[in-house]
């Protein structure tokens, strides 16, 4: 069997836990897996590099931040090979260049173009545990080293994975796997055994401390099994994260997400002409913005409303963006006091009545719904920021996630 | 003119002094010069790297230790050219496989085997300023990262300085370059403008902080112009170590060493068989001990004595290796208390008396020489070890160095 594991920044934290670490591999090989490990850099590393590049320059050049981005990961893998060689186990460290993965040259958040995997697989045919400095690769045009951007390190487990035709693929995080809901809002939140890739997609909240979209996204393209485990539980078993055809009774529900961090844009008393609400929402997808829900409301005297919601960070952008919209518009109102709560479970799409459960269930607590929005395996409502903890432990009750 | 610069991890100390040499490159860059930056990792990294990996292993293995150690010059090496590219300028930081530098396979001290230049090339032609990680190469044989070993970052300078055929190879540390001899002991030593590569590894214990003797072997066998000169002190000219051609009127004398780092072992009643000394010299040659000054005393009953010095360093190694021969010798005794006072200059080889002034300068303050050896450019006396700094004073004033 052949197990890709990541290992990230918080796992390799210290020397004690790259050793832990070095421990976790020691075992799994002894089960007489082949294996390859991906690293980060240790935790605060990479933060303290950026910190030196920031010292000459806010806008390092990239090329050159790449090539100083990458020492961390290199560091934590020539560390890892040192202590299982010194455990007795042949292992090798390999640069991303070395294991093969070449990206575009969009230095600090290159695309992973192809991964040539013969070096790679000539080490594990002599026997050798791979491990890999995660988070570069390697430009296919200018044949400099590049850095992959946020969750990087995940995203080459992923692909090394995919290439390789692993059976598995474990990311190791500080928490044992992903839950129907964050247990610090609800203390009955359980650990799911296994969760399709989608709705691991739209628990993105959930799991946002452990598993990036875009790693998430590559896994379900490139049909890799993804594991969530903690490397200290390494004992406990994580969550599986696989194609929706390798669960078998899915339930209709899976987890309830919350999210604080998107900005409510209601703009009243709009012109009632038409296009004006593709000049809006284009003016806002070329300022780059991600806007998440939206609700038209046909007004009687020629006016409609619009609302919207935009994530916190994109504020500032989208007040620059609709400076253009004032004089088609009444009054625009930012609201930061909302969250979003999505119901996220692949058995919705065989089963009627589960929106309504939610909507009963915001009843029973009194809390007003502004704005909804369903997909096939999701339903999210808009409410009122400080019913957010409230609502949560309503709807996993009311779905009864605890059992 | 093209320049090889070489930095040293006190130099890139700080965020600060690599600023400072951002600004010392910048300086020569607009004076026209085409430029090769080779640096060390800031100093203390490449020590904390060793640290970390001792956590897991006193005898880390080597091919990843390589790996582990090359990556605090790739860090200096970033930083220099974001630096540089702040201030505007086109800079490229390369790590020894993009600079070329293909070695041996022999971890932690791989050699030299060759330079392609086609990419360094590219890069001056295009107008970069190129700044290499020094200390590494890549194993002609594995493709993997290798060090170079002590010294690592100089000899990468000087081997590019060679193949580049760079009109001057600059090495700057703390210090501004050769004195006749240490300022600490004869505070009226000169600094020396020019000196020829075999005067320079005669002294080497004048230069050791500043260059090593392999760095020097290299510049002399591939003809490159050497200046020591310091980075804290841009504007000081430093010392040029050149063919001794290139040196119109040496000077008789060009400066006083001294080594405190001998021990000197005394074997007496030796007995006086053929081959007891080859047997004795071939057993230390074997244990990897560089033996340096030898006497031979031939006895009259049948006896002779053997002196001779080691570095302090293989004291241990050298006892070890004497157990074979206590049975031909009446007694071995190992002395701490001497050192060795060199005097070198290229012009002893068409000057007489030279010598002679150097023991009645000893006579004179009543030091006695326990042995005396020379060469073409080279005399040197062991004494007693608490008359150093006053034969050092002696002989520095009897051939009128300070003048």
């Amino acid at each position: 069997m052949l197990r890709v594991l990541k290992f990230g920044g918080t796992s390799v934290g210290t020397l004690e836990r790259i050793e832990n670490v070095a421990n976790i591999v020691k075992k799994m090989r002894d089960n007489g897996d082949d294996l390859v490990v991906v690293v980060s850099a240790m935790s605060g590393e990479t933060n303290k590099l950026i910190d030196y590049a920031k010292h000459y320059s806010q806008t390092p050049n990239e090329r050159e931040l790449d090539m100083l981005l990458s020492s961390g990961e290199r560091v934590t893998s020539a560390l890892l090979s040192i202590a299982l060689n010194e455990l007795g186990y042949k292992a090798i460290s390999m640069s991303g260049r070395e294991a093969g993965i070449y990206t575009t040259s969009e230095y600090t958040y290159a695309r992973i173009e192809k991964i040539e995997t013969a070096n790679m697989e000539k080490s594990i045919k002599n026997g050798e545990i791979i491990i890999v400095a995660g988070f570069q690769g390697v430009s296919s045009d200018d044949n400099r080293v590049t850095t992959l951007g946020r969750g990087g390190s995940d995203l080459t487990a992923v692909a090394l994975a995919g290439a390789l035709n692993a059976d598995i693929c474990e990311i190791y995080t500080d928490v044992d796997g992903i839950y129907t809901t964050d247990p610090r809002i609800e203390p009955k939140a359980k650990k799911l055994e296994k969760i399709s890739y989608d709705e691991m997609l739209e628990l993105a909240s959930l799991g946002a401390k452990v598993l990036q979209n875009r790693s998430v996204e590559m896994a379900k393209k490139l049909n890799v099994n993804l594991v969530s485990r903690s490397s200290f539980t390494p004992d406990v078993e994580g969550t599986l994260i696989t194609k929706e055809e390798n669960i078998m009774e899915a339930p209709i529900v899976s987890g309830i997400a919350l999210d604080k961090n998107q900005v409510r844009v209601g703009m009243y008393g709009v012109m009632d002409k038409p296009g004006i609400a593709s000049a809006i929402f284009t003016a806002l997808a070329d300022a780059n913005i991600n806007v998440d829900m939206i609700v038209q409301t046909v007004g009687v005297d020629g006016k409609t409303a619009l609302d919207f919601t935009v994530p916190v960070g994109d504020l500032i952008k989208t007040k620059n963006a609709m400076v253009a919209f004032q004089k088609d518009v009444q009054n625009i109102d930012y609201n930061e006091a909302i969250a979003k709560v999505s119901i996220v479970g692949v058995g919705m799409k065989s089963h009627t009545g589960v929106a309504s459960k939610a909507f009963q269930a915001m009843a029973n607590e009194n809390i007003n719904i502004r704005i909804i929005s369903t997909s096939e395996i999701k339903i999210s409502m808009i409410i009122d920021e400080k019913y957010s903890e409230l609502a949560v432990r309503a709807l996993h009750e009311a779905y009864e996630l605890d059992k």
